[in-house]
């Protein structure tokens, strides 16, 4: 089975400044795609903000992807809101997530998590230790017990999410704090992954480690039942339709058959 | 210690429709007062849909709250985004929310759970069964092992909600379906709790039981910490003020002390 | 990849019990099999409460398998608690782990829980709907919306288990209860799926739905990661092999390498 | 209302090792008291492994604890499997149960986990910092955004622990490793808190923050409904006492009102 991947980016940094330039020629969403090379069985293309006045997601686009990745930052806001919840939706009916670093603070992940997703942060080109709690994590898979990222931001604790329903990786920083850098979540029928590293201004995307964990997650998010569409939908069930038949007793508000209020 | 509650109610179907009034004479928050009455470590207040330009709900007056209660139906679209954010904030910050029956579908809960929240639903006035699942949770406090309303509307699972952080109560249905008609999640430094009966042209908010989950609910939902109002900011913790101070290494995007872009 | 699937049976009802041999005539770890029957990837045996000494479970067979199903009933004081812990380390090394139905009181079921797994019941040939929450999770791949079993047992809530971790079924019964039909759960590297129909009086293992749910839950179950051994062991890490090597400060209980106390 | 403590000590180190004594010259129950001294709405005595052949804990004074604190190390094998029961019944009955460092070996607290309980582990005296994720959970009240522990051991992930229902602290240890340093879990009727710090050779429970942290975390913990002495047993219901009465269905094995296979 072929998995459909989709890599949305931002895309500004490279534009604008030299150093994210020089480490990404091909832009982030160039290394990201790295982490599918050699292997088959996913088909990886991107779509970037300023494509077209949809972002680059078209409906169809989405509803023809398995697994999105996103990565944002300065443009957070110039991502309209109809586009968020089209995404939103596609979530819902089973399109897996990978949200990525600064992506924490997206509309589509805060939406998505119904929290604030803040944290503490810091530039400093610090160390980073990402320890591995459970090795037998499909996204764990093939991993050494920590992964050492010798210049990283630092994002530490409290980050405002809800409780996870895995946390698989817990980061270290040299400066002194720590941060649960790996967690998932199943949102209706999508799976969601937030994965902490991936700052702008280092390497990070080229470091096979974590392109390993981002294909391994990609792998995990996919959801390969049919969309389900009908998420969205409160529908009326007549009580001469019941699993079991009804007579209808009491005062009625609603004619037969009529849609519920949204 | 007194505890600040305030009902939030569309208060329209009151209006308009005289089987819901009569059931309802002083208003459905009328009825929910009841819930408060004769135990002294409440004091409660209302709020209504057409208060006034903010439903009633003020930065302050939310502020002042401990725990808002919350139904909503046929006016959930006229709620004003702001003031869902605002309540939205209040949560995270700490106020504890409890939402009824039909709130299932306000902006409120859907954008504190960021998933559809839908169901299926029947209006037959067939009997409810909630079955208690555990009956030393303090929400369930009083009660016997399951809850009989004679009348209720139904509604079904599938219900597209995040999975819960407890399910205290699944309810039985005459027709045939299930329910997880109770369930609480923690979000921010907020308690939330959402309660299915409550159809409006029913008694149920008149059932001794009800009355006393919600009061029970409103209780555990109360978090007398001081609100935690700097959940929404990503702070900036400069290298020589980290608890382990560093060194700057490698390069850097942000200046020195620079907010983070969101 | 071949799946390893291994069938646990007690099969003391066929043998003492002419309505339930005559059901399952071939044991109901026959009728278990034709789960797999025609899908290639599995490889299935079953392995018999008075099989040996060892009830059929030696250490070499259970590390030769993916995915452990497993029935029991009367007999569930017999099983030797060796043999518990035996299983037990497998599935926190990566095991999956299916228990039907009278399988909630085995002693690997509790042992794995921490809790009694105890629930109400009533055998008088009811109706039970088995509802989907989540028609997209691969437990319920190929389902319709709700499974009926026209004759069954009750179990009703509360259902002593720890919160699952996904609740992917709920029960309806004609009697007026309810009940988690169908829990998710993670141990160790471990999956474990609590799937409740049946009871040995029925002809449930013959029924086409249910018997794609339990060869569902067995692909869900498997972990292809090799065993995590080492996740019983508490391993000393040496000052000067710490990630970043220290000096020893304080005092110490310990000579340099020890290991702990357990 | 008063809350009755049961701080359960092994009490070997103090005996065996001077540094221990000269920290600890009361016993670390001694000093484990003061986190409740000048609060007067707990009740609080101590129990050694030592004081009878019930290790302090008859089932008299269990049923009058509602909360039992728990210290262990290298006697965790001494303490015998029936009052590990006995002390698990309880937790499933609403006692609340804290446990503190090294006690993560305990056998009732891998019993009440279902899991291995291991983690790594290094003696160097170096700095923890124990992170709080919610400020506003009830366990954290009053503590600053970290605790800083000048000399602890260090315990590293992975600890192989269930999922918990909220992790509330995580620690950053000097020499590199992180861990999940406060976990809740519910079980049964029961909430149970893991607290990482507590090492014997360093004067850990003489830290006021450490000491917030288990006064919080035992009200927290208290549960004040009365006993669920129930939660261990599977009650037959009868058909024609079925909240729906029923005619009998189908073939039975199980004669009117008889009790279920344990």
């Amino acid at each position: 089975m072929t998995l459909n991947v989709l890599i949305w980016h931002e895309h500004r940094h490279e534009k604008k400044n030299k150093i994210v330039a020089s480490i990404y020629p091909d832009g982030m969403h160039g290394a990201l795609k790295n982490a599918f090379k050699g292997h088959d069985d996913f088909k990886v293309d991107h779509a970037l903000l300023d494509d077209d006045a949809e972002h680059g997601l078209s409906q169809k686009r989405l509803d023809e992807t398995d697994v999105l990745l996103w990565w944002g930052h300065v443009a957070h806001g110039e991502v309209k809101d109809e586009i968020v919840e089209r995404v939103a939706k596609r979530v819902w009916e089973g399109m897996g997530l990978i949200v990525l670093h600064s992506g924490h603070f997206s509309k589509i992940f805060k939406r998505l998590m119904g929290t604030p997703c803040a944290l503490k942060w810091r530039e400093a080109g610090e160390n980073e230790r990402i320890w591995v709690l459970n090795r037998n994590h499909p996204i764990a898979a093939g991993l050494p017990d920590q992964i050492l990222i010798e210049h990283e931001e630092m994002y530490g604790e409290p980050f405002s999410i809800p409780e996870p329903m895995e946390t698989v990786f817990i980061s270290w920083f040299e400066g002194g704090e720590v941060f649960r850098s790996g967690v998932t979540y199943q949102r209706g029928a999508g799976k969601i992954f937030y994965f902490r590293p991936g700052h702008e201004a280092y390497p990070t995307f080229h470091n096979a480690q974590v392109l390993q964990v981002i294909r391994n997650a990609t792998r995990w998010a996919h959801n390969p039942a049919k969309a389900w569409t009908g998420i969205h939908d409160a529908p009326n069930v007549p009580h001469d339709k019941a699993p079991v038949p009804l007579e209808i007793k009491g005062p009625s508000l609603h004619a037969y058959g009529e849609e519920g209020f949204r």
